[in-house]
């Protein structure tokens, strides 16, 4: 997620939500992770914004990427400065419609933004998880999100699930393991499986998080942790989300005055924005919550055994719109198109939308009014 | 550079060039950095093959990449299984034939193969160099080049330069610096200056090593230092030097068997191989030559102030051909035809050439017949 390029809206914007708050979900019945391993119980911090309708038939759910959360839309005291990561797409009269659905939000399972995971309390220990939380797919996400919307929120079928990057793979697993419970998909920015150079580059940033010395094996106390690493992790990972034109564009060679060192220090602007970059995330993200995402998303993959999409897919009952962006070479168009193309030769109603962007693989998080158009439609359709 | 994909030489490959040993060049005169400091003199570890022929017109100097040497062809023993690194094209019979020219190539001033650079002790404090090294720049590169072709070798004009990457920045620097000096230019997968992307990749290495705390602001000794950032920034910057496509061909989702911990571990054959690059880089690159390359990689600039290559190349007297690769995303395509672009808009005689080749920017490094007949054309030509 880019924090950074501002959420430019026009003065003719729709409007905003406002003050929304978050809760939590206190699931006491046990978890079996995909990986065999069990929790007597989990949380799942979320936010809803609009009202679920007599008929209960127009809950979307939104899935957020890697270093997303559950606050989407609004904000949460009159002196934030900054909305929630998807403000510019939900909230009444915009894109994902407010005033028309109810729109559902959790932090994952196994997050650091008040859901369970690794560096949560372990309640038979009364220690920090750490490295000790089993390891989590997407699948496992989804499942529990299920758990939130049928026995916390009266939910029993969603209108749409959307959902970008990490967020598209939640949708598409969502497609594939609840068919019956999802009626239009919408995945942006995604893929049917982690490429080869996308886990190249998760493996860079866990091996500079696991080799900082102050990662110590994930025991590290609250507020402490691997900085460095997790700090090179995300600056290496940001530029995976641009693009080379959009930093060109905002960049270029532009020079700053360098602090400290002369030799080696940052001259450049974007070095320099890259660091605030990497700053700001230590200090709201966990490193091990870091680690687990990153598996979840290198051991993603919808070709599974029979190294076709199809055969997960042959249960598919929901109508989806698949959407790339031209310059994301983090998860790029064909591997979007793929995903669309799977779908049609198993006869489902699937359709690809591709957008020239510059912004690289967070084209999905800017303000697009074609993209706002696009999904107004499908989901208006 | 790749040290990994084999060079497949075919059956009829031709001659190799064999046993090839290295001299140092020992300049005692003082050497003027483009930062403004000094150096009493400096040395710089060479090799040639082939002979310098009476009329001394047939030498060609060959310019190394970021982790390159001056040992490009032949081997040290009989017992070496790997030769230079630009043995496929250089060598009797080859794109860049032995037979008929004096190649020479220099491990660069900065350098950690045997040049002066800052792992080298000063002889002023009898310890190494480090950071008080000075600034380094690809015109000091050049500078030091030009002093052991006129003043060891007597060579006192070049039939040739040729370079890949930051082997290509010092080829333009040779044309713009030295007309009259060098009678054909081969620039290969390279820029006229930094991207702001390419920066950005830099500065996350750069950060890697100069946050490990073994980095001691450069002051490590020999055989020490920052291990785990080097390693980090080498297996960043590998996965640049490759291509999306490359890597899902050579490795795609291949798993193997996980050692150590497997929640975290290496579990797909990319992550093992980025693993290796990082390690054996450790056991033969210097960190702080890194951090002085980089640097000179980032401050290149052929656009200059003017921001037009044309006024860097107004004074070029040399054939240039330009060869840009398909699959580079480091250096792609576009930023290689704007040399050549750029000089034709000067009147200049230079081509651009462009080859498909899917290894992304180590393509100018591997086995392409393609190549050897472009490079054999434009020198016989």
């Amino acid at each position: 997620m880019n924090d950074s390029f501002p959420h430019d809206l026009p003065d003719d914007a729709p409007g905003e939500i406002g003050l929304v708050r978050w809760r939590d979900y206190v699931c006491a019945e046990p978890f079996l992770f995909e990986c065999g391993r069990e929790l007597p119980g989990f949380t799942l911090r979320y936010e809803t914004y609009g009202r679920l309708n007599a008929a209960r038939d127009n809950a979307i759910l939104i899935c957020h990427a890697l270093s997303g959360d559950h606050h989407c839309a609004g904000v949460h005291s009159i002196r934030d400065s900054k909305p929630g990561w998807w403000n510019n797409l939900i909230g009444p009269g915009k894109a994902v419609d407010t005033n028309q659905y109810f729109v559902i939000c959790s932090n994952c399972l196994g997050g650091c933004q008040g859901s369970t995971g690794p560096s949560s309390i372990n309640p038979l220990t009364g220690k920090r998880y750490g490295t000790d939380f089993p390891s989590i797919t997407i699948r496992d996400m989804v499942r529990a999100q299920e758990r939130l919307l049928v026995r916390e929120l009266g939910v029993q079928s969603l209108y749409a699930v959307v959902g970008g990057s990490m967020g598209g793979m939640q949708v598409l697993q969502w497609m594939t393991d609840y068919p019956d419970f999802v009626r239009r998909v919408l995945a942006l920015a995604t893929t049917g499986r982690q490429s080869a150079q996308a886990i190249a580059f998760n493996e860079v940033g866990r091996s500079a998080i696991m080799q900082d010395p102050g990662w110590q094996n994930g025991a590290y106390a609250s507020g402490q942790g691997p900085h460095v690493g997790l700090s090179v992790a995300r600056m290496m990972a940001h530029i995976t989300y641009l693009s080379d034109r959009g930093l060109e564009e905002k960049f270029g060679r532009s020079r700053r005055v360098v602090e400290g060192d002369e030799k080696f220090g940052a001259e450049f602007e974007v070095e320099s924005y890259l660091h605030y970059q990497g700053q700001s995330f230590i200090n709201r993200f966990d490193a091990n919550t870091y680690l687990y995402f990153t598996k979840a998303l290198d051991r993603f993959d919808m070709y599974g055994e029979g190294r076709r999409m199809e055969d997960s897919f042959a249960g598919v009952k929901s109508r989806v719109l698949v959407t790339g962006f031209t310059s994301d070479w983090l998860y790029p168009p064909e591997q979007n198109r793929a995903i669309a193309h799977a779908l049609l030769r198993c006869g489902k109603q699937a359709s690809y939308a591709q957008l020239d962007m510059t912004l690289g693989h967070d084209s999905f998080l800017v303000h697009a009014p074609e993209l706002y158009r696009l999904i107004s439609g499908f989901l208006a359709n």
